[in-house]
C-alpha cells in the first residue's frame, strides 16, 4: 500500500461534503483529508478539522474565516479566508483529488485552478462545468487533469462508457426523478411553498438542488455539463423520467443496445466511485433488489410541467455567456422562492427573462463568463420588483 | 477495408440461423459466408446456398446430404455428411467466425474442434459450455479461441464487463422472462399443451429453447454457461423475474453499483454484436423506447413453479458429468413433451430420475462426456414406460 490518498474536500459542510466524509472515514487506509473548506459554517467546519486533521481550512466568508481561526488557535491548522482561499485549498500540494462540492458558481474557480494544475477532480458542482464548461475541458486536455463525475447520472453515463467506442454511442439517457411536484396538478404548482419543495420523494440533497430537481432545472443544467463532460452534441442527449431513482442514466448505442447504471438513491455511491477510480471498493451498502422493488417506471417529459429544461437547451444552443446567464438567473431566482418572494412558477420566467435581457458574447475566459453572471444578478436585481411585488 | 469476414455457419436453417443471416446480408461489406451446416433440411439450406454462395454445405443427415449434394450438382459447392461434415464447416480456413447456431448437444463436436482449431466461435448453442464447459474454456486458454456468446443474457453480462474489473463484480444476474406460463395457475400446468408451450410472450425462438423457457430449465443452463464463460462462481449467479425481456442482465458489483444490458428482445442484436465485436454496427431496429414501455417489471423466481433450476444448481455442484446428465435428459424430456407423450410438469420428474440414476463421473475428456450423455438417454428410453403410460 503506498498510503492514503490524499483528499481536498470543497464545501466539506454541504450534503455532498458530509458524504464524501462518510466514505473518506469507512477506508482510512485509502483516503485522508488534507484540506477542508466551507462558505461560512463556522461550527461544523472546526469539528470536522478536530475530526478529519486536515493540514489546511479555507472559510470562503471572511468574519466566519476568523472565528474558524480563532477556534483552531494552537492545532497548527492553517486557516485560509475568502475565495482565494477556498482556491488554494484545491491546490494544496498533497491533494491527490480534489473533490469539488461547492454549491453554485462560487466553486467556479477553485475547480478551475485545480484543473489547471493537473488534479484529479471529483466534480459535484455542476455551475462550473455549465458556465464554462468548454473552457475547463480544453484546460483538462492540456493540463491532463481527469474530472470525474459525482453527480448519479453523469457516474452513471461514465461508468457506462468505460470500455467502449464513444463513436458507437447513439444517445445519452439522463433519468430524472421529476421531483417532488412531479403528480402536483398543474393549477397548484403556483402554490406550492419552499417546505414541500425540500421534501424530495428519493433524493437526500442540498436546498439548492433540491429545488432545481422540482424544477428540473438541474437536469437541464446536466444536460449541459453532460455535453462538456463526455462531449456529445445536444441532439445526442435526451432525457427520461424515472421516479424511483434507481437507474441514473443510460447509455444507448448505435446497435440498438442500451447499458444502464442502476444503484440506490445514495450519493455515496458516485462519492467512493469518483474518489476510488478506476478502482472499485467494496461497501456496506446494497445494490438495489429488483425483485424486491418490483418494477422501474419510466415516462416523458411534460414540457408544460418543467419549461426549465428547454429553456437549458436553448442556452446550451445559444452557447457563449449564455450558460453562466441562465445558471446565475435561477440561483437568484431560487433563493427568492426559499426566501418567500416568488412563487414556484415564476422560476422559469425569471431565468427566461434574464436570458433575453441578456446580449450573449464569447464566453471565451473565465473572466468574462463570471462578468456575465454578475450582470445577469445585476438584472435580476434591477428587476425585482416585477417579480417579488406580485407574489403574495 | 480488409473485405468481409468469411463466416462459418452451423445450424442454418434454425432459428437463430436465419436470423444470423438476416444479420450478414444487412452488412454484404462486412460479412460473407464461407460455410452453412444444418441437421437435415433439404430445400431451406439447398435456397440458402443459391443465395449466400457459401464454398462449403455441411448436412449431419446423410440421406438429406444426399439430396442437397443432388441438388447442388453443377454449382461447384462442395456438399459434406454427417456430424464430421458439420465439424469441417467449422474448420473451414477461410471462416474467421464459427457461429454455432446447432440445437442441443450435437452442437459439442463442432464447437470443440473450432475452439481447439483456435476460431472465434461465436456461441449460441448452449450444450457445448453445459456439458463441458470446464474442458471448453480450458482448451479456449490453450488455443486463444475467442468465445463470443450470443444468448442474449449472456452477451448482457460480456458487454456489461467489457472496461471494467472482473474482480470487482460481486454478482450477476441473469433476467428470465418466465416463459409461456408464468402466469397459469400451478394446478393447470400439467394440462398445458406443446402448442401454448410454443407461444412464447416475447421471443422467437425454436421449440425446444421455448420450452425450456417455459420450465426454465433455459435459465438453469444459462447459470451452468454463465458459470464458465465468464469464470464467476455459482453462489454468485442469480436469476431474476422481469416479464418484458428488455433488460437482458445484470452485472452488480462490490461498491452497489449495478450495469445492466437493455435491448429490443431480437436476437438479431447479441448475433449481430458477436459479429461485430469489437466494434459496433448501426441497424435499423430501434433501442428500447423506455417513455412508451412505461415501467420494466421485475420479482423473485418461484422455486415450485420452476423446478429446473434447482436441478441445474445441484448437476453444476455435483459437476463432472452431472451437466451433461442433466442437459441430455431434458432433450429427451423435451422431445416427449412435444410428441406428446408426457405432461409438461413431467419434464423435472424425469431429468431428476437420471440425475439420481447416475453415478458422476469426472468427465475430464470430450468422449467421458458425450457417453454420459448417451448413457442418461438409455437410463430414460429404458424407462420410458414409467413416464409415457401415465399421459392420457
Amino acid at each position: 500500500m503506498a498510503g492514503a490518498a490524499g483528499i481536498a474536500l470543497l464545501g466539506s459542510t454541504g450534503s455532498i461534503g458530509l458524504q464524501a466524509l462518510d466514505v473518506i472515514e469507512a477506508f482510512p487506509d485509502r483516503f485522508r483529508v488534507v484540506a477542508l473548506a466551507c462558505h461560512a459554517s463556522v461550527e461544523a467546519v472546526v469539528a470536522q478539522t478536530r475530526q478529519y486533521h486536515p493540514e489546511l481550512v479555507g472559510v470562503a466568508d471572511a468574519a466566519a474565516a476568523e472565528q474558524v481561526s480563532r477556534a483552531l488557535r494552537g492545532t497548527g491548522v492553517e486557516v485560509v479566508s475568502g475565495s482565494e482561499g477556498v482556491v488554494r485549498c484545491g491546490l494544496h500540494p498533497a491533494a491527490e483529488v480534489v473533490v469539488a462540492a461547492v454549491t453554485g458558481i462560487a466553486g467556479l474557480e477553485a475547480v478551475w485552478e485545480a484543473v489547471k494544475a493537473g488534479k484529479r477532480v471529483a466534480l459535484a458542482n455542476k455551475e462550473p462545468l455549465v458556465a464554462a464548461g468548454h473552457l475547463v475541458m480544453a484546460e483538462a486536455g492540456r493540463s491532463g487533469a481527469q474530472i470525474v463525475p459525482v453527480d448519479s447520472e453523469h457516474s452513471a453515463i461514465f461508468q457506462s462508457l468505460l470500455g467502449h467506442d464513444r463513436s458507437a454511442v447513439a444517445r445519452v439517457i439522463l433519468t430524472a426523478s421529476g421531483g417532488a411536484f412531479r403528480d402536483v396538478p398543474l393549477e397548484e404548482l403556483e402554490r406550492v411553498t419552499p417546505e414541500q419543495a425540500l421534501a424530495h420523494p428519493t433524493w437526500k440533497m442540498g436546498p439548492k438542488v433540491t429545488v432545481d430537481s422540482a424544477t428540473l432545472f438541474n437536469k437541464g443544467l446536466e444536460l449541459i455539463e453532460a455535453r462538456w463532460l463526455f462531449g456529445f452534441s445536444p441532439e445526442q442527449l435526451d432525457v427520461v423520467l424515472h421516479r424511483e431513482s434507481i437507474v441514473h442514466s443510460l447509455v444507448e448505442f448505435v446497435d440498438g443496445s442500451v447499458l444502464a447504471h442502476l444503484a440506490e438513491p445514495d450519493m455515496r455511491v458516485p462519492i467512493q466511485f469518483a474518489l476510488s477510480y478506476p478502482e472499485r471498493l467494496p461497501r456496506a451498502n446494497p445494490a438495489p433488489d429488483l425483485a424486491r422493488l418490483g418494477a422501474l417506471h419510466f415516462g416523458p417529459l411534460s414540457a408544460e410541467r418543467w419549461p426549465c429544461v428547454r429553456l437549458a437547451r436553448e442556452a446550451l444552443a445559444a452557447g457563449g455567456t449564455a450558460p453562466a446567464v441562465l445558471n446565475a438567473a435561477d440561483e437568484v431566482a431560487v433563493s427568492w422562492f426559499l426566501g418567500g418572494r416568488i412563487r414556484f412558477t415564476d422560476i422559469p420566467g425569471i431565468i427566461e427573462s434574464a436570458l433575453a435581457g441578456h446580449q450573449v458574447g464569447a464566453g471565451d475566459s473565465i473572466d468574462g463568463l463570471l462578468a456575465a453572471d454578475a450582470s445577469a444578478r445585476e438584472f435580476l436585481e434591477r428587476d425585482q420588483e416585477k417579480w417579488t411585488s406580485s407574489h403574495a
